[in-house]
């Protein structure tokens, strides 16, 4: 996906958010801000938006000097998310469809993405699962496709949305070769090898680092066995919006599981800011 | 008042709506907001957001060759404002203090600023006048200057709240000698003299010029008349955000009437995004 105008404001809000998670004082922000903006002139619009945010965490990494400014976050939203486990495997358990249940789960827990809205709350989000539906759900696509493959990855994206994955790999992982791919280093709130560790991703998949440290999937920038594994999977789920920006378009028939954060994506599926997906490129 | 970081995205997201407005394509759009990346860091922080602002719009301005990109939206609010003002005299006349209602009028008229927040419906704000209350209401300090002043300066904000300003201008008008000042040259939806004038203002004011194009005062850009009003005037009353920015802190015995439209001013003043506020300086 295209940048779009409107994100080149959000990067630099997203730019001031990180640069106070990773401590740096209002001066160094400002410095921060004043490097984005000069970095911004840079960015054709054909680049996509998590293109530009890699170079921006990577350069509020250098300047504040920490390797990961949203590590306590990421702690935080792990916690909570381990907390709710048992809880969502109840709600797939009882549901009638529990296949349906578990990407519903996966979906909902793409808000835990403290890197587009803070304010997002994840609890108010699952009081009541069943009232949620998909507002693109091609369900038919993805079991058929699900049920002749052999091999399947699955993209994560942010850490403590990883247990919320686990529900869903959980459900569809039985006689398949399952990699769950996580970022290479730290960007933003992404999940890490630690984080799907942490979440019990290890007991149904084999955890993947794509050796990447940019918040999207560009498989330029990933490891080579990453891109092995990408290209010749049978299917390919990918989770929230950094890899759907760096992806959507690029050609690849992968399924995008996540919610709607943003106007720009809105426009780019005719959707609507809280919708939930399920789509396959193409 | 001084620039927040939170201001800087804030900037680059109006500058987007403002190229908008003037017409701009995809591509122009991009070129005005790489340079108003490259306009950035050239500000201090202790600069105000409407110095940055002046810069900005006169950019825009430049780049698009339209000299007032917001001409509609204005003709447009104050077509609206003039609707409503019949509306707004009744709800003076039958309140029980006058000076009161019209006070709170003029500061819900604040609500019309589509520079800053295009989705506010000032038709919802007034459905119920009697349910908005003042957050901060010097009122007392307020009555006694009023009542001792000869001349007052009334400082105008945006093209449509001039109709809701004159609703307090004729309220406080008489025996005084009361000036409008308004912009002496398009920026933002700010008013202009014809808007003043449109507005009926004329009536019971002298419209001035301050001979400026900044979204705010700032002395030393307005011309030698309009400074000469404003430093004998007795009272002042400062209308509106941009007013507010550029001149709290500067030390002119100002009161202070609008709506707090975004965090920055909110923590200036410790108070919530949405207050309505009565305050002079000091």
């Amino acid at each position: 996906m295209k940048t779009y105008l409107d994100c080149i404001p959000c990067a630099l809000k997203q730019a001031l958010d990180a640069s106070r998670m990773a401590g740096a004082d209002e001066r160094l922000q400002k410095k921060i801000l004043d490097e984005v903006c000069r970095l911004i002139p840079r960015f054709p619009l054909n680049a996509t938006p998590p293109q530009m945010g890699a170079e921006i965490h990577r350069l509020i990494r250098n300047l504040t000097s920490n390797s990961d400014p949203y590590k306590k976050i990421k702690k935080d939203s792990q916690r909570m998310a381990l907390d709710m486990y048992p809880e969502l495997g109840e709600e797939v358990k009882k549901a009638e469809d529990s296949l349906a249940a578990a990407l519903k789960i996966a979906a909902i827990g793409n808000v835990i993405d403290f890197a587009i809205n803070d304010s997002v709350k994840i609890q108010r989000e699952l009081e009541d699962i069943s009232s949620h539906e998909f507002a693109i759900f091609e369900y038919d696509k993805f079991k058929e496709s699900l049920a002749a493959a052999h091999t399947v990855l699955y993209l994560a994206d942010n850490a403590g949305e990883t247990v919320f994955d686990r529900v869903l790999i959980e459900e569809i992982s039985t006689g398949k070769e399952l990699c769950y791919g996580v970022r290479g280093a730290p960007v933003i709130n992404d999940a890490l090898e630690e984080d799907a560790k942490e979440a019990g991703i290890d007991k149904s998949a084999r955890i993947v680092s794509n050796g990447s440290d940019a918040p999207g999937t560009f498989l330029e920038s990933c490891s080579k066995e990453f891109r092995d594994i990408f290209l010749n999977a049978d299917v390919i789920i990918s989770k929230g919006q950094g890899n759907f920006e760096s992806l959507y378009g690029e050609g690849y028939p992968v399924f995008f599981l996540f919610k709607i954060k943003c106007l720009p994506v809105a426009r780019e599926l005719n959707g609507n800011v809280g919708d939930l997906i399920l789509k396959q490129e193409g």
